[in-house]
């Protein structure tokens, strides 16, 4: 087995055997660009070292030696001798770039023999001399494992002593100092001479670089990346023959990107100093100067850079990552790898690349993480902005938002209107609340998870949202919050990151999303990245075989969800329209109402309004499928909860009991002293004026109101609310709001298609675990269109279909098939059903400590299961189709917009997946990328 | 096709095609037993009806004529003519016995003429009127739909008229008027005379009997039992010559069984009237007389029907349910079917045909309902006590318990020491209660259901129960109960019945089991019922392949299980010993400790009590396995609830108020009426009182521990606590009790093996997931087994398994299985989540109402269901023996004693079922039942 390659024979493509700066140097070689000449010892010659019980093989270091010999031959240099001494750098190098690994060790080869050669032969002794001290410094830490801080103290001494502010102004005399107090720690701390041999400093380096891949912080990197031998097995040693920047005004090092990886835009960026080495950039004492200089003060390097540029991009296809060394006006590269790019840089290369014709469309689908994309569609703090956060929450909807605090929902909609940008500020947000969502920008809240209402909501809406800010006390009553030392009254600005759950006060500068701002339809927003955005998504389109609906509530949500390129609504939830804050009232007159004649008017009274949300949702959606769920929440949702109500009687109560009690109260204050009877006036204005509330509210019968409410509160509690009375389970108790329901929706289609509009909607029902309930509502919805049909004359088109969130219409798949006409999975209840796990209480209780502790890899409500939960979800397609060969399956819970869900939806082959109408990009870009990768994935046709 | 077969030709064992009792009549006839001539209309010749749009084919009449002129033959009489005309019945008659069809039509073939031939040649006139207006009136009623009440208010005014007080006391010439009467009122309710001609008679019956398949009650009863065209499809006719048991003292008319249907005993078992014809039997108007005065008036018929009996048994091999009728002292035999018996008799008849050599073994084991079994297994009510129940609850636990009420657990405990049976009452039961169970014979609850603490507990102890009874009032503090306008107070005796629901006032008398007795080991009690029972247990025992477990938590249960013939422990549920009354105090400090310290110091504490339970078990159940099953509940059931808790802190704050305010008191008495100084003494002892109750009890500090303790319980609440931080999450986030709870366990095995004892543990955990809890579980377990071994230098053999209660635990089974060494499915948890029902809120909510509309067939948590729970458990079992093929697997919730479930677990390969130790006799039978009906299916070996 060979173990070494010269950098002009290696295969450049295999990053597995030379590791990426190895395969980097060997490619550029090949290339013709202008490396300094080197070999590499491979990975396999790491792993050799380990089998032979971490000692170098003799095979490997003949080899090496062979190597040297050719690298002598090739500069016409002696290895660490003769007038003009051959000096390396040896550098570790992997698969994958590793943080852990060995640095560098530079000018390897110097003795005090040598470095006084190259004094001569360069003419400049201070350069040899900090080059020897650079190589002790760096080759006695990183080799021979002597504490850096000896030799940065001894370097301070040195400069204080000769009053040098500077490395750089330090004399020779100072530096040959420096040098003898370097080898004398090296002395003291290893209980031996440094090795003037070249040889065995180069035998020393190579093996400490092989240690460095099982040193503890490789090695922790390595597992907590789960970064296995199949993507990196050992690493390489480089050996390079010294190339220096640092050899006068002609000399340079810098780094570079072949495009700006912070806009993407195709210009050569990157930063260069004059006269330094490498680590010099790094250190920033000098500031670096931009690379466009460089055509100034070098301008035939600055055009062969230019020329490495293309060639590179040529080559790679992809962006590079450069390194170079300009000695006495001659470049040399050093290193070249892919560029790692913020989101912006990302998209608008991918469609740059393509159209110069450099990668195909798939490629560029493929190049930019989903999550990448994610980061354009929300505002962000401007990362330029220097403010520290007061208190942090739990990220629950990403985005920044900046606006006046306001602590209850009614307040917001006042200021709303007064056009003020608000943030909603709660210990927790409850149905009720929901107005106040509309006219805000973020909601922060103190208590709660990424599952709670607020958070919920605010996805649904893509509004930013800070759940759970706990050091946060608000006082609502107050109106004002404290969290240590800072308060915040209403109307004071804050802001608020839901990506990353950070809270400042004042108004921070955001940078708003271009993305948005475009496929909101505001054309004069639009900029290079909206151009590209909308050219990615149009390949995305045209890539994927899954398609993409939204979850949309209103007429709003859904023209969003259109705009962001949603094939239809997936989660249409009727529920939401029950929380409008005009409808609440009467749902909640509904559900406390005694008698079934009082129910049905007010049954009757929410017709309209659902028919007019339906009738938004459905011209908003014209033409495309819009999925309306039943009603599914327990009805003690819609309901104030117990403790809730017995605080308002208690209120009611200590009312009362004042009111009575004011009629004794001149008696005992004329008891107690008879001269504070003047003050009695006081206390007959307020008895008049008490009795007179006491009238208007008649407070006896809000009092016996609140008790019957109460009553069915504790009526309709449950021990276990997700496992409760919900979805079809309540359609089949109270048939009369389902019914109204379907009515609703059926007379909203009969009247759009009048008005010459195509509806297309379709019926879902929510919870089902038999099939017999399915008929049921069957029936109910047969019923129902028949009796809007007659009446209208207008036919209908509706497919009824079903939830699949429970795990019994897993198992009943076949069965429920044979009614429903599709499925959608509901991955939220499911999960919780698969795992036996409650979302609020798993997450707030031991969730954290089992993903911590790898129990569990990922919550599984932000990551679908693929092993429980998927498993379920295939034998349910499989057991379905069987029935119903063209079934239609999609999933509507939150994963639906999670990349590795979608994924996973494509292989499974569903229909479609549904998420948020923020994510609808998201998940197209997953679904095209998913599409790539199969087709990848499956055998070349034989015919081609 | 034939449709019509003489008795003497047909195949009697056909009775899907000549229906039960034409089948009956054949076979007998084919016996030689004396059946009077007839012959049946097949249940195809009804299909044929229907098929002809209901109407007779001419086929099928051609083949009734031919019959009849053969019964002329035979007869040697004329059909409703010449001197001795021939009469017939005609009858329904189905493979299956169905309420709802036809009546039989008697003396068919009568008209006036023949009438009067009758009483001709019988010489009594009487006897044919009588004859011919019984003839009328069915007629009419049955085959012409003419109102019955019609023909009896006729016969009352008849009677009225005459002075007659009985039927019979009618004289020829009041008859001659009846009849008159009759043939009025069918004139004026069809419109038409009465058919004179017998064969447009015998035609309108046939048709009528086929008519009567289709009719109202017919088809709702077959739909409810869902009877289906395989079980029974269509009716049969029989037509039989007359014979008549009411011409004079020597003809007579019976029913009997071959051996009474009551105790079992082969005796013969019946009762007849002379001189009656059957309808005056079933009228009750004369009481029968018994059989064996047969033997004195009769005795040659006597001996003939004991000759029928020993021919009937020998050749049906089960006792008969016969019809006879003798007619001026000869024979007839009517009718024979298989005897309905009560449990008692089925146990002990099954026992006596196999000593009888009559039956195998086999068919014993299946001709007696694991139901039935269960009735045997129970005290109940005396059948003959005439006594109203005042209240009714929900039956939670079977049979029935007398005994004085009590209302609180220590009250109960302390009269039980004074040697009182007491049934417990509260208003709901909690685990604090415990020994209120163990010191009471029953419990009553008026809330709850079947699924609460209550009835769960007393089913597991094998105590009767009645739940959620919600008439009554209890006033656990005035110690009294009302429902109603009955009152009963603490000590008065009560009755409850946990088999019916019903609540007795007083001292209802009960009936023992025998059986329980017997197998408790007082031999005493030995009777021929538990001998029986015995023996089928054996038999049951060397048939069945199912192993049967029992579920126990404490000594007592677990000896009680073996006696019951338990061949392991299932499931010990080690929370209920931390629910012991001298537990739970340690087990709250435990949850309550602030520090790791103090919870430590707690843990060790219970260490020695539950290392004492575990003896206990392992002791009695010795040999045999013991599941131990780790803390599985939540923490927050040992803590008092958030109610509790605040009215305990009001209180408390009450009382420090008024301690506060008693300073003052003197002072505001003065105020109002300085005269009241006199009663100062009285306040000023009151205020010394508790002012040494407040210093003795510290109330201050009290508060606050309260207040610490609701912080916790607050801290702890979960939104769904059946789906939350319970079982294996418990043991992970808190693994010091796990921890305690393994070595617990490991040292009472290691100190009975020392004792010489062979304990045989099994370690299970609970509600697991993914394979890492197991994993993580499986390390504690062998370190800790590790640790104990070391030390006592004992070896211990353990089993370590997985409760399957988690959907996604059979969703990786075959993971699970790589560590666990045997699985038990928790049906319980496993059947709540794949419904996504909540038992507690499903059963109060809407599950009777699913059960009602036919939603779901039953009752999921009552009756395994197979379509979705069972096919996951198949999921599971297949996954699981993938990876370890000789996986030990059980099932441990409450289905493990349901006869259908236990059938299901044999059939899907499970090792053992584990059931409630009162319920392992019934899962013995079941299982054998199972083993044999599979082998009985499976095709018969060739070389047989």
């Amino acid at each position: 087995m060979k173990y070494v390659y010269m950098f002009e024979e290696a295969d450049g493509k295999n990053k597995m055997l030379l590791g990426g700066k190895g395969a980097g140097l060997a490619e550029m070689t090949r290339l013709g660009l202008p490396v300094p000449p080197g070999f590499t010892v491979t990975t396999q010659g790491c792993t050799a070292y380990y089998s032979n019980g971490r000692k170098l093989p003799d095979a490997i270091w003949e080899e090496i030696r062979t190597a040297m010999a050719a690298l002598e031959k090739k500069t016409g240099k002696a290895f660490g001798r003769g007038r003009n001494p051959l000096l390396v750098s040896v550098r570790s190098g992997s698969a994958l770039s590793m943080p852990g690994m060995m640095d560098t060790i530079l000018n390897l080869g110097l003795s005090d023999e040598s470095a006084k050669t190259l004094a001569r032969e360069t003419g400049d002794e201070r350069f040899a001399l900090d080059a020897y001290r650079r190589f002790i410094q760096i080759f006695c830490k990183v080799a021979l494992g002597v504490d850096g801080d000896l030799f940065e103290k001894a370097l301070a001494t040195a400069k204080a002593e000769s009053g040098a502010k500077l490395d750089s102004d330090l004399t020779a005399s100072a530096l040959t100092g420096v040098v003898a107090r370097f080898k004398e720690i090296a002395r003291k701390a290893t209980g031996r001479d440094l090795p003037v041999d070249p040889w065995e400093q180069l035998r020393v380096a190579t093996t400490a670089v092989f240690d460095s891949w099982e040193g503890k912080r490789a090695r922790d990197y390595r597992a907590h990346f789960k970064i296995g031998p199949d993507q990196a097995n050992g690493t390489a040693v480089n050996v390079v023959a010294m190339v220096f920047g640092n050899l006068g005004e002609r000399s340079a090092t810098g780094v570079a990107f072949t495009r700006d990886p912070g806009s993407g835009e195709n210009t050569f960026y990157g930063e260069y100093l004059n006269n330094a080495q490498g680590e010099d950039v790094v250190a920033g004492i000098r500031t670096p100067l931009p690379i466009a200089e460089l055509a100034r003060e070098m301008s035939s390097v600055h055009a062969e850079l230019l020329d490495v540029k293309k060639k590179l991009e040529s080559h790679y296809r992809e962006v590079q990552d450069i390194e170079f060394t300009v000695e006495r006006g001659k470049l040399y590269m050093l290193q070249t790898r892919n560029a790692k790019m913020n989101a912006h840089a990302a998209l608008v290369t991918s469609v740059d690349l393509v159209e110069e014709g450099l990668i195909s469309k798939e490629r560029a689908l493929l190049r930019i993480g989903p999550s990448d994309l994610e980061q354009l569609m929300y505002p962000g703090i401007d990362p330029k902005a220097k403010i520290q956060p007061f208190a942090k929450g739990m990220p629950a909807s990403p985005g920044a938002a900046c606006g006046r605090a306001v602590f209850d929902a009614d307040e917001a909609v006042r200021r709303a209107k007064l056009g003020e940008k608000l943030v909603l500020v709660r210990e927790e947000t409850k149905p009720e609340d929901i107005h106040g969502f509309f006219a805000s920008v973020g909601i922060l809240t103190s208590r709660g998870g990424k599952t709670s209402h607020a958070a919920v909501v605010a996805r649904g809406m893509g509004k930013s949202c800070v759940c759970g800010a706990e050091s946060i006390r608000i006082d609502a009553k107050e109106r004002r919050a404290v969290a240590g030392e800072t308060v915040f009254r209403e109307g004071d600005r804050i802001t608020i990151d839901g990506s990353t759950g950070n809270v400042y006060l004042g108004e921070v500068p955001l940078v708003a999303s271009e993305v948005v701002q475009a496929l909101q339809g505001d054309r004069t927003q639009e900029t290079k990245v909206s151009r590209a955005f909308a050219r990615l998504m149009q390949w995305a389109d045209e890539a994927r075989t899954l398609g993409v609906y939204a979850n949309a509530d209103t007429p709003e949500d859904a023209a969003r969800a259109r705009r962001f390129g949603a094939g239809g609504i997936g989660l249409c939830r009727t529920e939401r329209m029950f929380n409008a804050v005009d409808r609440l009232p009467i749902v909640r007159a509904m559900i406390l109402a005694s008698d079934p004649k009082e129910r049905a008017a007010r049954i009757a009274e929410l017709l309209p309004l659902q028919k007019a949300d339906f009738k938004g949702i459905l011209k908003a959606m014209n033409g495309l499928p819009v999925t309306v769920r039943l009603l599914d929440p327990p009805l003690h949702e819609f309901l104030p909860s117990v403790e809730e109500l017995l605080h308002e009687m208690s209120t009611l109560q200590d009312f009362s009991e004042i009111v009575r009690h004011l009629d004794e109260l001149p008696e005992m204050v004329r008891l107690v002293d008879p001269k504070l009877g003047e003050q009695m006036t006081a206390i007959d204005s307020m008895r008049r004026l008490l009795a007179e509330v006491k009238n208007r509210h008649q407070d006896e019968k809000l009092l016996q109101r609140k008790e019957s409410e109460l009553a069915r509160v504790r009526q309709l509690h449950e021990v276990n609310p997700m496992l409760g009375h919900r979805g079809v389970r309540l359609g089949i108790t109270y048939p009369e709001i389902y019914e109204m329901q379907i009515r609703a929706l059926y007379q909203a289609v009969v009247e759009l298609i009048q008005e010459g509009h195509s509806p297309r909607p379709e019926i879902m029902v929510p919870q089902v675990c038999t099939a017999k309930e399915l008929e049921w509502v069957h029936r109910l919805e047969r019923e129902v269109k028949a009796e809007v049909e007659a009446t209208s004359g207008v036919k209908i088109e509706c497919p009824f279909g079903t939830m699949i969130e429970v795990v019994r219409a897993c198992m009943r798949a076949g069965k429920l098939a044979e009614i429903a006409e599709f499925f959608s999975f509901g991955t939220n209840d499911l999960s919780q059903a698969t795992f036996s796990f409650s979302r609020e209480d798993a997450e707030a209780k031991f969730l954290p400590l089992y993903t911590e502790r790898k129990i569990l890899q990922d919550n599984p409500f932000e990551i679908l299961d693929v092993k429980g939960v998927g498993r379920l979800m295939e034998i349910a397609i499989e057991w379905g189709r069987k029935t119903r060969p063209d079934l239609k399956i999609g999933i509507c819970g939150e994963h639906g917009g999670q990349p590795q869900a979608v994924e996973f939806c494509h292989e499974i082959g569903l229909t479609y997946v549904s998420c948020s109408p923020f994510r609808v990009p998201i998940a197209r870009l997953a679904a095209a990328q998913a599409a790539v990768r199969t087709k990848s994935k499956q055998p070349v046709p034989s015919s081609i």
